[in-house]
């Protein structure tokens, strides 16, 4: 069995969720690889210290660069800003470390390719951190693809939608901000989506796209935590610079429709992550607010019994789940991370990329970048064309 | 073709339903007989004359005398309250009509056994107004648990729950009233439970119950119509003498293990009317809200796409669904009772008993009768000593 | 209280559709008006003659020139094929008769603008059969729109999924064929959300679609009845010339943002006709396939206990439902229609135009087009231009 | 800040979640009292062993005697088999420690009110991990119950359900064996439910119970892990001495009804804990397979949008959510238990009982004895009786 040192950067929400399925896989799949929580690295120093405490990291540093040129490192976590992806991912893998990058990989398809380039010239294993990939539903709607059970796909349609800033006096959280975010619910959760497709249907021809930002102004935040922010009745307003909701239309290169439609106006929706894939042999249908169940449907079944199953997806013939508990005991939005460190540390262990990585992390770009261009040109665009 | 000539006694809601029931027959079911509307019956005669105007009736009479010995008619419905089925029951068959009873058949077990005795004796058909047995989806739990389907049957669980009169100023009504209504959710919603039960578990060898009257008096109502009713805050009060729930546990002759619920304090259902079956091969679940819905499932299944399949009964598959729409449009309350009189003509122009008959009616008030008496003496009651 | 005389063209699906609700109306909603089921038009004889009989039509014609000529006649109801309406109509009218047109209007937009026209210089009322609109659980929605108590509106999406054509064995029915039947998904789906997009969001902007036909060719019938048909392994091939699935997205005029999908390759879907609408202070959702259910959610409601309803559309606040059975007892997809000609008897007794009319088919039909004409273009229609 | 030393006896399924929480404790919960997993104790020296270094124990040691002595330990949490439970928690209570002990508290009512009075008698804290409590949903039906907004509560119904032991070759497993388990349904599931409707409704005045044992004898295990065992064909057959299901009824002393339901031959139910009450001014609903959402009713929300709504409990307004994720982001089976050992480590540090402890696992067991008693006698027991 292996170990493998990490050294992480950033610690908030995605640093804490990383954290955890670091600790977790040690102790509920400790066969082929294990990672130590050797660094944690954030800015400010009392933040990162009482984390590393908290989380359990065996030390800190406050200097990303400290963390990449540290010699007993393998692996570097980047979940700091989504702007700061790029430099550090460069300065790792030329460094010889691995990668473990969130997504976005970075703010615009240039950038990202070249961090794909400089990740494999380096000869280092990259992850992209799609997690959605890995809720055991999300693995078997995979399976029954792959596998033919669901014949010739027709249709992909998705939405993921959410309702934390319907209320106008919400404030301006860099969320909101273009010059940070790079997107809002486009690149934020749209991305989630297309990184679905990619993995369940495959490759997209085409896109055309539309967008809106409902509310135009919002007050600027006195206070920022996390995703939460407070405001205040007398602050002065500021321009919204990204986008609301973003819908498109796409054709895949095996002649499958797609839907897609990312949305922060929609409520009653916490976090309404959810796909349908219709195909000449059955559907089925996810959402991650029921994040343990797939509905699947089969054209074969007796006739005077076709129905949706709703099939919990918590018995041991499910990806992961053996290593959890007994059947019908369900896990939550957490798991998905520990099943993603699970890939990572198992990839390396045999010498071989993990997946998704950071090729999966440009083609996402890719289709990101497609829309926006449609929304801009208000014409189809080709993804081979950006 | 043949057709036949119905007299009707009774026109409030159930009347509706069955004059409703005797013309959809004409249209969407005209193969084998032909129900003609002849003769309504009703007290008021200015509400029996416009009933029958409205509902579409050949002709009134204000005493069922008249109805039942009328040379031309063939069959006599019933569907007055609950405390004149008896009598007009008996001079009907006496005068050789088939019959055609709303449930409760009668009051007590009694009159019900005597009934069924006399209908036999002269020879004519009856049947009794289980309509819940009609649905569809009822009737795909029917043939899977028949044919095997299921397995040996293990669970037999069902709940009728209404909240209709949780508030406490609602006025006392007559089916709040004993010496009308006989009894309360046990004889009104637990008689139809008990039905589903005969229908596809078979016979009950041993019952125990309890109730319970929560709001123990209400005000006097002013005005009455239907299910419906006003009152008044000055109005004086008045006992409730019947039982708002009453639950009863039985152990079926097949082994199986039954519960069942009937209440009218279940705020949020308006009519659920519920059950749920767990064989060694599978199991069903049925909600009378969603009445076109069939909840199946099958332990034969794949192991990795295993769950309750939601079949929606609207196929031609499915029992007189060819009949109505195309595939996926579904069908309502009244439907059940179309259907219901399509067995009864069905029957009748076959020379055979319909199902379910005067011996179903019967069965069902001898569980009703057993759960009274288990509450009563607080003790297990064997359905074959009432 | 009034009285119309019906003639109506058309006796199979929607004819049968049409004349039920006739005679429920007479039952249920007696009050206003009441449709007399004078005269019913067909071309085969043998057929029309029987359905007069089973549908309970007074009388037959071969030729719908005599009924349209017929003194006796008040309202014309067309629901022969789509390609007839236009001649009929405009005959119709210039007769004096009022109109019920089932959808769609008529193949080309062209011929539906000259049906309103020629309706209105004859001063007729029209009405157009866009029957979802008549749904309890739909007439909520419309309510909570309309009130405000959804506040500004952002999103509808909708989608119209069926899969009756999914196996590529089923024969080249003639609703496969442009020529007879104009379109495929697109105009007998896409049709109706558009139509509850006009009636629950209000007019659209602009629109770009995309369509598919995945099963290019197919066995020639053998034989056909309505939407069923045989076909034979040794049948020759024909060409499917609609399309199988079309998609599309709007900008509404009050800035909502809509997507649509109509499609009969969605394995599992019966007739899944649901939408969503995301407004400022709460959202609904529909499906067709649970009609007596809305699902509704407030951005006002306590914190602690927010979520989606589930609204069991079947008490007396809600639209006709006073009329049929008691609060809990759902009704089906013929109650449409019933309330359907309700509003069509109602407008007529009133002297105004009932809703929807022939304008709102026009609005349809302008939007099928513009979406045809953008897949054909492939960029952005406006509606103002087609 | 304070901190514990645990000792804990048993590292099977329970082991591991308890082990689970305490980490997780430290990560999301550091505010009160942090645990330190001190010491693991098991009787095989290489399972224990093994087991210590997967799960972060600092030690292990094969003989409890010797953790209970142990001076550093300051909390000894036990979830070594049921029939370990006695000696152990005595012998730690009379040792000064704090006592967290898995359910069931004992196999009889005598042992588990010895122990209870040992513990108090030895002025120790005692918990009882009655897990289901402290899920999110569940701690919200708590708080309406308490807050008065469901009003007068009249029903409360449960069932738990599963079907891992439906097909007839599943080996006789230690437990389906009596000496061992101590009762099967009844004491694994039913005691889950009796301890929510404590927790929810208050306690119970008398019971009647029914139960049976469908399959009579099975296979002899050649080969068992945890709950998963492995069977052979040419096994000798072995008599089952448990229950697969048992049902009673209950009065609260509330005047409340209750309906209770544990089966373990319900196929489809993978792990139904589902629970339903009713009261005067609204209803809540509560499945654990969709564990983080509560379905909740109220009579006063304008009569035309009543409806169950589908709280997803994910929100800062839920107990225990501010410390996981952001909104609409769920969790699983394994975080009751982390929330559990919250209570206890909050309770400790702040000097008070937790709940639920030692009384409610002797209030829990009076009515598993009066249900047995019940049925071996075929009558009402009364709980004050036991």
């Amino acid at each position: 069995m292996k170990s493998f040192n990490v050294g992480m950067v950033g610690y908030k929400f995605m640093g804490k969720a990383h954290s955890h399925a670091y600790k977790d896989m040690r102790m509920f799949f400790p066969q082929t690889a294990v990672p130590k929580m050797k660094l944690l690295c954030g800015r400010d120093v009392n933040g990162v210290s009482s984390a590393a405490e908290q989380f359990g990291w065996d030390g800190y540093v406050t200097d990303w660069r400290d963390l990449v040129s540290h010699p007993e490192i393998d692996i570097v976590d980047i979940n700091a800003p989504s702007d700061a992806h790029k430099e550090i991912a460069i300065a790792a893998a030329k460094a010889g470390k691995h990668l473990f990058c969130e997504k976005p990989l970075a703010l615009t398809l240039a950038d990202a390719r070249e961090m794909l380039q400089v990740a494999e010239e380096a000869g280092v294993k990259h992850m992209v951190g799609f997690n959605y990939r890995f809720a055991p539903a999300v693995q078997l709607a995979k399976k029954l693809v792959e596998s033919g059970r669901l014949g010739d796909i027709y249709h992909f349609r998705a939405w993921f939608l959410q309702d934390w800033i319907v209320d106008p006096t919400f404030p301006l959280v860099w969320r909101l901000q273009k010059e940070i975010a790079g997107s809002g619910a486009h690149g934020d959760l749209g991305a989630h989506l297309i990184d679905l497709a990619h993995f369940l249907v495959g490759e997209m021809k085409e896109v055309i796209g539309m967008s809106e930002t409902f509310v135009k102004e919002r007050p600027m935040p006195t206070e920022m935590t996390g995703l939460s922010a407070k405001g205040s009745k007398d602050a002065p307003m500021g321009a919204v610079t990204v986008d609301d909701a973003t819908l498109f239309m796409a054709r895949f290169a095996n002649g499958a429709l797609g839907s897609f439609e990312a949305s922060r106006f929609a409520p009653g929706h916490r976090c309404t992550n959810a796909f349908e894939i219709n195909g000449s042999k059955g559907s089925v249908k996810f959402d991650f607010e029921r994040l343990n169940e797939l509905q699947v449907f089969f054209t074969s079944d007796d006739e005077d019994v076709q129905g949706f199953r709703r099939v919990l997806a918590t018995d041991p013939p499910h990806a992961y789940m053996d290593a959890w508990w007994p059947t019908g005991h369900t896990i939550g939005y957490e798991h998905t991370f520990v099943h993603e460190v699970v890939e990572l540390m198992t990839a390396i262990a045999e010498d071989r990329q993990p997946v998704p990585n950071f090729y999966d992390g440009v083609k996402c770009q890719e289709v990101l970048e497609a829309v926006d261009q449609s929304i801009t040109e208000r014409r189809w665009v080709s993804i081979s064309d950006v």
